[in-house]
C-alpha cells in the first residue's frame, strides 16, 4: 500500500508510491557521457584559459598554478552594480538585482568529479565556500548567501568542467524563512532544535542512515521528495554554515566525498545538485536553526502534480535507498553506520 | 541590469535576469517528435486498447464508441483501499496512502494536441474534469484534488497519447495551504480578493495581457517562476473550481485552447503541464480565494540555486512573453487584449 509521509522540517506532504515502487538500482538513468579528458580547448574553466573568466577574487595556489580559483560569473544572475532597493506599486513589487554570484572552479583536470577526488581538495572546496560565505555575509546589503553545485544536464549545468556557484542575495527567500519559522514555532513548542532532534531519532532508528563520522551523520531524508535525497547534518548544534572549525571541514570533506562516491558508483554518474541549508546570514548562532548538506540526486522530472500541489511522488523506500548506499563499498576509512 | 520580483499570490521572489536575457523565440527546444499516427497498436488509451485500462468510470460517448473517457490510473500514487489514519512518532509522521488516481483520456486520436482539438472537445474535457471534481470532493475523507496535464518528456509523462489526470488527496498540501494563508491573509489587510485586484491591474497595466473573453483573462504572470508561465482566471469571482458556470466552460475551452495553440505555434510544440489551482474542497464559497489554470511551459531545468533557495531565475522577462503570444496567430475568434 502506498504511504503518505510529512517531512518535519517544513510539513511538506510526499507520497511514497509503492504500487509504482522501483528497486533502488532501477533508478539508473543511462547516459552518453563523453570520455574524460585532461583538458578542453574551449573550456573556461581549464587552465591556460584563465582570460576566458572575469578577473579571479581567490585561488588556491599550486607553486604558479591553482588548484582551485573563485571567479565571478560572466552570466551573473545578479549584478553588484545594482541598486537593492524596492519599488512597490500596488500588487507589483520589484527590487534592482543586486547581488553576488560566484562560480568556484573545483580543479584544474576538465573531468574530475568530486566523487572522484582526494578528500583533501574536496576539503579545499568546502573551505573556499566558507571564506567566500565568510566574505560575502559581511556586506549588509547581502540577507541570503545560497551555495551549490550543479553536475550534469538534468541538474541544469552546459559546462562539464567541475565547478560550484555561490549567489548572495539582498532578499531572504520564502523557502529559507518557510523553514526558519518552522524550526523557531518547533523550539517555542518543545524547547529544542528540531534538527537535533531529528538526528538523536535517525541514530537510534538506523534504518535510514548512510553513514556517520565523528562529526557528522549522513542519512536519507524520512520523507523524501525523490530517490536518494541525503542529508548531510553536523552532529553539533550550529545555526550558520559560517560557525564549521575546520577539524569539521575535514570531517565533512570525507563525508561528502563518500555520498558522492557511493550515488557514483551504485547509481552510475547521475546528474545531482548539492547545496547547503544555512540560517539566513543576520541569524547566526540562533538556538533553533541547525545548518545542513542537502544532496539530490536528479533521476526524475517534476510533473504537473508536484506543480500543482507542492507534492512529490517518491517511488523509491528512502529505507531501502539507504541500505542500498550503505553497500555500495567505495575504498575511504569512513565508519558506516 | 538583472530585477528581483516578488510574487504577490506567493511572496517567492525571482530574478528576471536581463544579463541571461533571451528573446521570446530563443527558448525554442528542438525536439525529435515522432510522426503522428492515429492508432498506435501497443497504446492502452488507443481504441481497441480499453481492455488495457482498469475498468472505466465515466465516458463521453460517440455512438457506441467514445469521445473521452475517465479510467483508475493503472500505476495510481494512491489507493482507494487504503486507510487514512495518521501514525505519528516523533518527528515521523505518516498516514496510509489513501486518495484517488484518474486518467483521462481525452481523445481516440493517439497523436492529437490539446492545441490542435476543435473546441468542443476542449469543453468536452473541462466538463469530465469538473464532474470528477464534484465526485470526488464529496468524499468527506477527501481534502484536495488536484487536476493536472504533463504533455511531453521534459513534463514528466512517457505516454504520449493525449491525458490529463486527476488526484485526490487526504491532506492539504503545504503549497495550496501556503497560497490560502497569503490570500486569506490579503483579504484580513484590504478587505478584497487579492486575485480579483490582480486581474483589474493586469487588464489596467496591460502589457502582461496575452487574450481575454467575456469571463475569462489569460496573462503572464509578472514574477513568473520561468518562462511563459500563463495564468487564465476567470473575471467573476469563484473560489472554487466546482463553482464554474457551463457558460464560463464553454468560454474557458476556447481561451485554453489558443494559449496551448499560440504556445504550440509560436514555441514548436513545447512540452508543458498545466494545473488548475482551487480552494480546498472544504472551502468553497470563501471570499479571499480564487481559483484559476496555470499554463507551465516546461523549457528549461531547475538548478541547485532553486532546490537550494526556492528562488527561480527566468531569463525571458514577462512583458516580452506576452508580447511574442499575443503577436501568434491561431485561426481563432478569441479578442485579443
Amino acid at each position: 500500500m502506498p504511504e503518505l509521509r510529512q517531512n518535519f522540517m517544513t510539513k511538506e506532504w510526499v507520497v511514497i508510491a509503492t504500487e509504482r515502487a522501483k528497486r533502488p538500482d532501477q533508478m539508473v538513468v543511462k547516459r552518453e557521457r563523453k570520455p574524460p579528458v585532461w583538458f578542453s580547448q574551449n573550456c573556461p574553466f581549464c587552465p591556460g584559459n584563465e582570460k576566458m573568466t572575469p578577473p579571479e577574487i581567490l585561488r588556491v595556489p599550486d607553486g604558479d598554478k591553482w588548484k582551485a580559483r573563485v571567479v565571478p560569473n560572466k552570466f551573473a544572475a545578479l549584478s553588484p552594480e545594482a541598486k537593492p532597493e524596492r519599488i512597490i506599486h500596488r500588487s507589483r513589487r520589484r527590487m534592482g538585482g543586486f547581488g553576488e554570484h560566484d562560480v568556484i572552479v573545483e580543479t584544474p583536470d576538465h573531468s574530475l568529479s568530486m566523487a572522484m577526488m582526494p578528500d583533501s581538495q574536496v576539503a579545499d572546496i568546502l573551505r573556499i565556500y566558507k571564506t567566500r560565505y565568510d566574505q560575502l555575509s559581511l556586506d549588509p546589503r547581502i540577507a541570503q548567501v545560497t551555495i551549490f553545485k550543479n553536475h550534469g544536464t538534468d541538474a541544469g549545468t552546459s559546462l562539464e568542467h567541475p565547478h560550484s556557484q555561490i549567489i548572495a542575495t539582498p532578499v531572504i527567500s520564502y523557502q529559507v524563512r518557510q523553514r526558519f519559522q518552522e524550526a523557531m514555532q518547533h523550539f517555542d513548542d518543545f524547547g529544542c532544535c528540531m534538527f537535533c532532534q531529528i538526528i538523536e531519532e535517525e541514530l537510534e532508528e538506523e534504518k535510514r542512515v548512510v553513514l556517520t563520522s565523528e562529526h557528522f551523520v549522513a542519512a536519507e531524508l524520512f520523507a523524501s521528495p525523490a530517490p536518494f535525497c541525503t542529508h548531510i547534518y553536523p552532529r553539533r548544534h550550529m545555526a550558520n554554515f559560517s560557525d564549521v572549525s575546520s577539524k569539521e571541514i575535514a570531517d565533512l570533506a570525507r563525508v561528502l566525498r563518500t555520498v558522492l562516491a557511493k550515488l557514483y558508483i551504485g547509481l552510475d554518474n547521475p546528474d545531482f545538485n548539492f547545496t547547503i541549508r544555512t540560517s539566513p546570514t543576520e541569524c547566526t548562532g540562533v538556538r533553533y536553526f541547525h545548518w545542513y548538506m542537502s544532496v539530490i540526486p536528479r533521476l526524475t522530472r517534476t510533473a504537473g502534480f508536484e506543480l500543482g500541489s507542492g507534492m512529490f511522488i517518491n517511488t523509491v523506500i528512502p529505507e531501502e535507498a539507504a541500505e542500498f548506499l550503505r553497500n555500495v563499498q567505495v575504498e575511504t576509512a569512513v565508519g558506516v553506520g
